[in-house]
Formats: C-alpha cells, structure tokens, sequence
C-alpha cells in the first residue's frame, strides 16, 4: 500500500522509540455531543502518558498560555534547573477526531474527494479547523501541570502545584448533599502539534504517497513529543481525502520500528460482537500470520464468530473499529505488538508502561495483537 | 542570505500570486493585554480581505464549528451551488504574534537558541502553544460569516446571516443608559493554516535554510488561502530561534513573486521618529536602489532625519519596525511594491485592493516602498 512513498523517508534514530500511543477520538471526546472534549478521560490520559515518558521529579507546566479568567501567565522560570529529563522515554502521540472534523468531512464528502465542488472545498477548510483546534487542546494538555482543584457546591477553589510533584489522584466523594471533587495531577510533556496536512502528508488514491518522516524524527531527536491526528490531505487521484489516524500510526510504525504500539479507546478492547451485547466476549489476544490473516488465540470458544463484528457509527468518516483491526494486524505483521485498551483505567497505564509486554497477565483487560510466534 | 535554500523549492504557478499580506501583531492584538486579540479590527481586517479576494455573491461560512453557547453547527449545505469563485485572487496570509508568543519565546530565550536547555525547551512548546493558537483563531476569523449581533445593557441577540450579503458595517451607538453594537459582516475565505514549524520552515544562524515552499504553491493552486506566521523552528547551527513573519514574507515573495505585498499594522505607516511624538513626518514614499539602500522620496523635507528612528518594544524578540523596514526594502529590490499602512481603515482597503498601484493618491496616507526606477 505505501509502495509509492518516496525513499528519503527512511530516517535512523539515535535510540528507538519505545511507544507510539493513539488516543482514539472516542476516549478523548464525547462522541455524541458536537466538538466537546472528554475533558476528564484527557486529563487521566494525559497524566498517564506523562508518568510513563517522563521520570524527572522537577514537574513545570510547559503551556504558559493565560488560562481563562486569569489575566496573567503562570510561569516560574526560576523553577528550570538542568534536572528535567525530557528525553527519558521516546513517544508519539496520534489522536483520532471524535466528535470533532467528523461531522464536517462526511456533511461535505472530503473523504470522496472531488475538490473542483465548492462544498468539498468548503468542508476540507471546516474539518481542518475542526480538527486542528482538537490538536490544540491536546497539546495543551499534555504541556499543563495540571493544578491542584477542589470544587464542591459551595464554590471552587484552585491553585497551582508549585511544588514538585510526581503522581496523579483523582477522587470524587459524593457526602450527602455536598460533591466534593478533587482533581491532583501533574504533567508537562514537551508536545509539539505537528498537522499531517501542514507536515507534508498526502495521498495517492486514498493510501499514502507522502509523509515528511524526518520532520517528525527530528522533533523526537530533539526531545520533544510530536503529536499527530487524522487529517484533510490533498489526494493525487481524487484532489482531496481523510487520512485516518490509524493509517498514520500504521505508516509510522512502519519506519520508525516503536517497540510497541498502543490504542487508547472507550472499550476494553476488540469484541467477538458489539460490546454493547450481553453476550460479548474481549478477544485478549489475535495472533496475525504473515500474509496479514488474523485469528483468535485467547479466549479459546467454540462459538466465537471468525468474522469479528464490528459497529461503526454513521458519521465515521474513516471505517472505525474496522480500520483499526486491520491497521492494527498490519502494525502486528512487522513484529510491533499492538495493545488495544480501555483509555484512563489501570489497564491502559499498564499497557502504556511496557509492563504487559513479555506476559499479559490475567486480570489485565485489552486485546494484544501479535504476529504468530514461528 | 537565502543562498542555502534547496532549489527544488522554485516553484511554478498557473498564475501568478496577487498579494501576501502581513497581519501585524500589533494590529490584530492588544499588544499590551497577554494572549488578547482586537477582535475588533481582525473582523475590519478579515472583511477586508475577503472583498479584495473574492468577487462571489454567495456568501458561506466555512467555519463550521460550534460557537460559543450553542450546541449545534451553523451550515447550510444547500446554500453550496456551483457560484463561489474561491480562486478569483490568490493570496497569501502572514500574520505576526504581537501578545502571542512573545512574551514565552522572550522569557525563555527561544531566539537565541540552546535548545540543550531546559528552559529553552521548555520555552519553545509555550512559543508553539501561544503562536498556535493565534494562528487559528486568525483561520476562522477568516473562514467564518460573521453573524449579525446586536448587543445592549438589556441582552445580546445575534442571529446568522442567511441571506447572501456582500458588505461590511459596524457600528456603535451609545444611547444615554444603553449601548448598542452592530456588527454586520460577511466573510467565508478558504483560509488553511500552515504553521511554518510543521511545514518544514528551518533556520541557519538566523538565515532560512529550509522552506516547504511546494506545498504553500499547492495550496494556493487548490484554491486555497494559507495562513502563516513567526514561529519558533529549529536552526541549523544554534538549534532554534524564532522565525519572524516578516523574514518569511520576504522569502515568500522572493520564490513567489506576488505582484506586491501590503504590511498591515498600528500606525499609518513608516514615520520619521516615534509617530507618539507630536512633530513626527508620515513618510509617504521610499526608494530602494539596487544595493539595497533606501531614501525618502516623499515628503521632500530637509529636516528629515536619514536615519529613521523606531521604537522597538522590549518583549519583541523578532526586532520590530527595524526588520519590517529592511524585510520591505529587500523585498522592494526585487521590483515587488510593498505598501505599509494602519490596519482596519480606508487606507488599508485601497491598498489591499491594488488601488494605489498605478498612482498613489495625495489622500491615501501609508508609506510606500519601491525600486528606484532606472
């Protein structure tokens, strides 16, 4: 598929890239309720890949941008010694649309192509400022240290960590007539947006015909974490399409070798039947063989269907859980394991950490996709 | 200066670009209020444009994301025929960061480099996050219909244009007790926003070194308006700095041969002091001969400092009037008119629109900047 993709993409890297991580648009947004981030699955994301990229102890926000109601910056350069290690640990980070661009491509038709019709044109400028300021926020909020929040009804009150501060709590306690909601975590990740459209990302009849690969080997020599996200891209063939994130994830994986791939979702991972069903069993581990067939290895069941069935909801422009599966076994063919897992629960900190990786524990909940052991 | 710039960035374009067109900070943001955009004057600005560039009668937003306070989208798709004529004029937009960004890459050092320093570092995801964020509120102010709002003491009431309308009004009435405000615009420019870091934009000693000049061609010959601006990017020899809006106009218009440039900004144009200082001289026309060096034409007055002062405000890490004037005079070499003149007004109208090319009138008030004729 990415036959066409010009060599001078090959690009070496001092030390590899442990993880590249796609928040899908459904763990991050609220799927059914128009451009609204999932603002607490973000921040539980956001505060497990820091945990997992980052192991300095000095945390500082890294977005100096003034916050609503505030009409100052909250930036303490004095805090910046040389103890930060932000190239502890090499990520990249792809996130999906969700409720944001979706609509936008599909009332228009992007994803068919046909730029010469003004309404194609008009949509391929709406999605992108639909999904660039999706980009925006979760730069923002992989850079943010977080502040220490407390609000019940009798009033909010906030302030900012100023101490160092390595860990994350997030607790709710409902006590009679009174919520208390106290939010406690820490970030500061050097995230870099770097927009597929802008960055040279373009394809020739829907598959990829060119990626600007060093820009983003750069970025990570540099020490910082890109952050990509399904795009409008100009098409050779049809003028104009979505290139999905699972696709990018795909093409990166495939020339920069991370050591493992991980999709942050909204369900534990890949059913047998729509998980919404009673009955539906999480397949915990596919086995892909080299031609790029895939099968069940754990559960065993008799009555699993071979052929895995799949929702996808009317407004995804870019096939859902069916691209991901089969992006996912692409990624597995190359000998990367790919985890598929719930986003913001103990499982997906797990997987993020690397600590399933040689053995998938029992009460871990995800699916694994591997390529067939020979 | 731009004697490393790779070749293969000469580029071809079916017709030649109209005009690039520099939003000064200072002009479409409080340059005195942090991360604070003139919402009035980029709504003046963004009506301006869209009259000089398209010549359609149907008017569409083509931002289509939800506003504020509302949970639905406003797009019409029937309104799409086959009328609008996106590509009547091809444009390209450079905005500066005025109270974006500055205050981050200034506090940090991005402009002088050291990107081995945590501060550094850390200063140039905030430059990104803040620069960013400008750059996409600029996409949508251009790419929106403004609606038509009509606020007072007793509420605000706003309502979309519906009908095609191809004119611009504000106004303000302040009636005893209540204050009324109109803003009646329509705009719906295909603005698509190309952050230099990510399309390739790099740095040697301060110099361009690389500059993804391709794909700015291709989007404009898709129809499409690109929206650059200063951004931090990477350096070939001290590891970063801050590209600024007016470097990479110059080098715009350089490779791309626009038929002449406009400088949007806070005062009428180029003066002989500070234009705070009440004897200070608007001057109207400048020469730039061959080795680059420039002379006042107009006014022929004696007193006139050859030398001209310029204020330079202490958070500008890009150098202020003193790059705008050398940027406009390297660009003026090259045969390219360039106009500077305040943003939002009559003045700037004309001169966006080509108006003053053939001969400038006595009632325009702007500083215009030419090759000597031979």
């Amino acid at each position: 598929m990415a036959a066409n993709v010009n060599e001078t993409n090959d690009v070496t890297l001092t030390k590899p890239i442990r993880c590249i991580v796609k928040l899908g648009g459904a763990a991050i947004t609220c799927k059914n309720e128009l451009e609204k981030i999932n603002e607490k699955n973000l921040e539980i994301v956001s505060s497990q890949l820091r945990q997992t990229m980052i192991s300095s102890e000095n945390v500082v926000s890294l977005d100096w941008s003034k916050r609503p109601g505030t009409s100052d910056i909250s930036c303490n350069v004095d805090s910046f010694g040389d103890q930060l290690s932000f190239d502890a640990n090499k990520f990249i980070v792809v996130h999906g649309a969700g409720s944001f661009g979706h609509f936008q491509a599909s009332k228009s038709g992007v994803h068919k192509g046909g730029m010469d019709q003004p309404l194609v044109k008009a949509g391929f400028v709406a999605t992108r400022i639909s999904v660039t300021t999706l980009n925006l926020e979760i730069v923002r909020a992989l850079a943010r240290v977080w502040s220490f929040s407390f609000s019940s009804l009798l009033g909010r009150f906030s302030f900012l960590l100023c101490q160092p501060y390595n860990s994350s709590l997030s607790l709710e306690v409902d006590h009679s007539a009174l919520t208390y909601h106290f939010v406690f975590l820490a970030e500061g990740i050097p995230s870099i947006g770097m927009s597929p459209f802008s960055c040279g990302w373009s394809t020739s009849g829907r598959n990829i015909a060119s990626a600007d690969l060093p820009a983003v080997a750069k970025a990570i020599e540099s020490g910082f974490i890109p952050v990509l996200h399904g795009d409008a891209v100009f098409d050779d063939i049809q003028g104009c399409t979505i290139l999905s994130g699972d696709v990018i994830i795909r093409h990166l994986a495939e020339h920069l070798k991370p050591e493992y791939v991980v999709f942050l979702t909204d369900v534990f991972g890949v059913y047998d039947r729509p998980p919404s069903e009673p009955d539906a069993v999480l397949l915990k581990e596919i086995a892909v063989s080299e031609d790029g067939r895939w099968s069940v290895i754990k559960p065993t069941l008799q009555d699993i269907n071979k052929q895995v069935e799949i929702t996808v909801a009317a407004h995804d422009t870019t096939g859902g859980m069916v691209t991901k599966i089969s992006e996912a076994a692409m990624i597995a063919k190359l000998g990367i394991d790919v985890y598929i897992v719930k986003a913001a629960t103990s499982h997906s900190l797990r997987a993020l950490s690397g600590e399933v990786r040689s053995n998938v524990p029992d009460d871990w909940l995800g699916t694994v996709i591997r390529r067939t052991s020979r």
